[in-house]
This record gives C-alpha cells, sequence and structure tokens, in this order.
C-alpha cells in the first residue's frame, strides 16, 4: 500500500463539524478554494474545462471508525459503507464540487462540506452522471419519505 | 495522517492492466465482485438498497507519478488531475458500480475498470448525480470532437 501525502488543503468556511450543514435535504453550496502546493500545479493543467470535479480528502480530525452507525440524516443506524460517516475504516472523504474558476493552483469551486484546512489526496474530473430515473438512494429515500 | 488498509478486494475479470477497455467510447460493463473482509461485513448493512456505488481502490500495481500525461482517449498530454491516470500522486481510483446483488460479504457489481485482485480501500453510497446539462467534461469532450 501507498502512504498517503496532501497535494494541497481546502479553505472554507467551516472550522467546526458542527457548522457543516447536514441530515436531510441540508445543502452543500458553500465556496470554497482548492489550494494546491506549487509541486503539484503542473498536475493541474486544463483543469479548467471541466464544470465538476471529485475530490478525494482525508478526515483528518476523525479518529477510529464504526462499522454501524445513526446518520444525522436518520434516527436508524445504518452500515458505514452505506453512509458518509467521517469513521470509515480508510477515512478518505469524497466530494464532488463545482469548479468556478482557477487562479493558478487555486481552484475556487461551490459545494464544498469539508472543514477548514482539510488535506487533499487527489482530485479527479467528474466524467458522467448515473442516469436519475436509474438511481436508488437506500435508507436516505425511506428517511426523506418518513420525515414527509 | 493514516496508514490505508484494505477492506476487501476486486474479483474482476481482468488479469493484466492492457485487458480493460480504454480510450474514447470505451465501456465498462464487466461484472465483477468486491470481497469485503468479514470483520467489515456489518459495514454493509443496508447497502443493498442503493443502486450504485462509489468505490475507493488503490492502484496497487502503479509505480510513481507523472504531472503530466497523455491518456489512452486523447494524443494531446494533460494534467494528472484531469486524467484518470493510475500514476498518481496518491494512488487512488475511483469507480461507480451499479450494485446487482449483495451475497453476504460479497457484492456483485456492474461497471468494474479494475484489475483482479485490487485492494479496495472504501465504499460509499452514490446519492446524486450532476444534472447532464450542467456538466462540462473539459478535453474529453473535445477528442471525442475531433475524432467524429
Amino acid at each position: 500500500m501507498f502512504t498517503p501525502r496532501p497535494i494541497g488543503t481546502v479553505k472554507s468556511p467551516y472550522a467546526e463539524t458542527r457548522e457543516i450543514p447536514k441530515g436531510l435535504g441540508a445543502q452543500h453550496e458553500a465556496q470554497g478554494v482548492l489550494e494546491i502546493l506549487p509541486e503539484f500545479e503542473v498536475g493541474l493543467t486544463d483543469i479548467e474545462d471541466f464544470s465538476h470535479l471529485h475530490v478525494l480528502w482525508a478526515f483528518d480530525r476523525s479518529q477510529g471508525f464504526d462499522l454501524l452507525g445513526t446518520p444525522p440524516s436518520d434516527n436508524r443506524p445504518h452500515g458505514v459503507f452505506a453512509t458518509r460517516s467521517p469513521r470509515r475504516p480508510n477515512p478518505i472523504g469524497l466530494t464532488v464540487v463545482e469548479l468556478l474558476r482557477r487562479d493558478g493552483p487555486r481552484l475556487h469551486v461551490r459545494g464544498v462540506d469539508m472543514l477548514d484546512g482539510t488535506p487533499i489526496l487527489d482530485i479527479k474530473p467528474y466524467l458522467s452522471s448515473v442516469p436519475p430515473e436509474k438511481l436508488r438512494r437506500g435508507w436516505l429515500a425511506e428517511a426523506e419519505a418518513r420525515q414527509k
């Protein structure tokens, strides 16, 4: 296996976990900046032509993991791999962001749900979507239906 | 930072990189199995109700990285973070698969593009899609247009 290293950090409006919108209907419209380290800037070549990016990052303020947990969007426990809980065997986060503009090694994006200072592990172009009519959203859809 | 550990391995029809469909128009319809280790099986609770999953995995047969590279789908170089190249600073792969069925710790899926035996790092539910009309696919769309 490899040894993870940050390629940069997230500049986010969220200093603490409780500030991040959570639960059913939470919107992630916050703007932030992906600040890439100078030695990796060449790796951003041509990224400005993509509208959306996958950002992989480390839950660096999370310790340990739970195989079952009750997410903020439900009152029932679910398996960790069926949730986005930070308490995972490999504490890697995944966020889809909209790329607003690039300013050298700084990617201005919309949709951050990471804490300020979060280490970025990787960025990949978002290339295709699952057609909405083919998507089933499991317990989350059920939790939403119960709330109505 | 954390130390990555496998939560399981991919059973895939691809024994070698050259067997994996690549380049423009490549389809990833291959079926495979995500074999989760027994100690993590509880973490799969309720996952069977999701139609699609994000799989994070390690490029365990890739060494080193290139900040610029020419992908199989183009004849021009692009930054590594604008491609899905295996030669990345953190060699983490990301694949969206369709979950066909769960058999205990084994997830039968469609859409594998990993080599047989690839270590799995994480599984997350695929929850939402970018609306197609909002998606711009950068150099890939340009390469497709040039080929026509």
